[in-house]
């Protein structure tokens, strides 16, 4: 299970205000902070970006990129802010994402094959509403693959996200361990190695209480490690969340163990 | 997943010298602990105990009995030992344990029927080594409740032990990870809804770092959960482990989530 950092991220005060003031120090320290973490790649979470998309992300990700040579996930739901992102890329890039969307599936979908990217698929519905079981998350998954495919993006290339729900819905607790599900058993559904990738901080989404969100999200990390996910995609710069998830990771690997493989607690 | 403790046990230096000297407070009072740590059960780990089998054990089954009326784990290799704990009990009790070693399925196993008792069966070979794979495993499970049922014990009085593996074994991620996939399957394979329990301080015998420790053992509890595990025998004055373990326990349930519900970290 690789780590990547969702520390970067437009809703954050301090980088709406460097955007605003196009001041590459305070997205770059953050970065900075990351990499030191050993995050496996960051997630620059830049959002629509409002009248100037294509400035907007170029000002991101050419900031990100004169601090590190880490794989970037381009993180926006406006094409034009994801090409230029795509285009101003040096770093290797992961675009995040793709749905069944039918906006996604035209303008999205397409740069993958265009810029020769990885590319992030939710396991959600046309209208972006969240699929209630492992069956229909399963449909889902297939669709996803087959648009890619007939997009001319090789099925490999796909990173399914199950979406990670908040244990605050009603259906929370239900809907956590059906994505726990999911991601054990998609490689022998789709019956080659699919990586998969999930959003920690989505569980707890909306609680308060910092303790409990740790002790919450850091289980739920070890069963995903467990059922396999590939990447996941959390607050690199939280001590507790990345100790549980080194742990878990040594736990789940063909590796020889040796205590000093583990974090100190 | 219910947490039993397995904190009252003879190779603690303070219990050896109750036992010598027959005075029943230092059981009590550790009983007491585990009690207002709401732990479900209570595993009274006696040993052989040597010459007095008899005797040793009653003391322990009556010291216990005084302070609690939680189920009792009688935890001895001892045949007389077992019995003469059987006899004493007035709590819940189950037997710990059998496996297909020759004198356990002739001395122990029959007292699951005797006293009318849950009984834990261990998943070894006859000789106490360890199966080496799942399919081994599922071999030893298939042959335990035989075993049990050729003895007038019901199938569904058997607790599944399938023996947490030591991480600093050669091969140790690879058999706890073995562990997890049996708990999880066993159910399917064996055809009913089998009740398991794992012993989550064999997997950092021998390790130092209490911290490394806690971590370790935090991750896999919560792996345990996941795969369905019924009774985590832990120490449950250790509180890291057991936030970890109600946490882990909250995300596997069928209920209704509530925030008020989560420890606090």
């Amino acid at each position: 299970m690789k780590l990547i950092a969702d520390n970067l991220r437009i809703t954050k005060p301090k980088i709406q205000a460097a955007l605003l003031a196009l001041d590459p120090e305070p997205l770059q320290d953050l970065v900075r902070q990351c990499v030191a973490k050993q995050a496996f790649a960051i997630d620059v979470n830049t959002g629509p970006l409002g009248k100037s998309p294509e400035e907007g992300m170029r000002f991101f990700i050419e900031a990100v990129q004169m601090v590190t040579d880490l794989p970037l996930l381009i993180d926006t739901s406006n094409s034009d802010a994801m090409r230029a992102g795509l285009e101003a890329a040096k770093n290797p890039v992961m675009i995040n994402g793709f749905s069944l969307e039918p906006e996604k599936l035209e303008k999205i979908l397409p740069l993958a094959k265009e810029f020769d990217a990885d590319i992030v698929g939710f396991l959600l519905y046309p209208d972006s509403r969240v699929p209630k079981n492992e069956a229909e998350r399963f449909e889902i998954a297939l669709e996803l693959i087959g648009q890619a495919e007939a997009a001319g993006v090789a099925k490999e290339r796909v990173i399914i996200d199950p979406v990670v729900p908040p244990l605050a819905w009603d259906d929370g607790i239900v809907q956590a361990r059906a994505v726990l599900k999911v991601i054990q058993m998609l490689p022998d559904l789709l019956g080659f190695d699919v990586q998969t990738i999930g959003g920690i901080s989505n569980l707890t989404t909306g609680a308060g209480d910092k303790d409990k969100k740790n002790l919450m999200e850091q289980s739920y990390l070890a069963m995903l490690a467990a059922a396999g996910l590939s990447f996941a995609l959390m607050d690199i710069l939280n001590p507790d969340l990345v100790k549980a998830a080194r742990a878990s990771g040594i736990l789940t690997k063909e590796e020889i163990f040796s205590w000093a493989m583990v974090p100190r607690g």
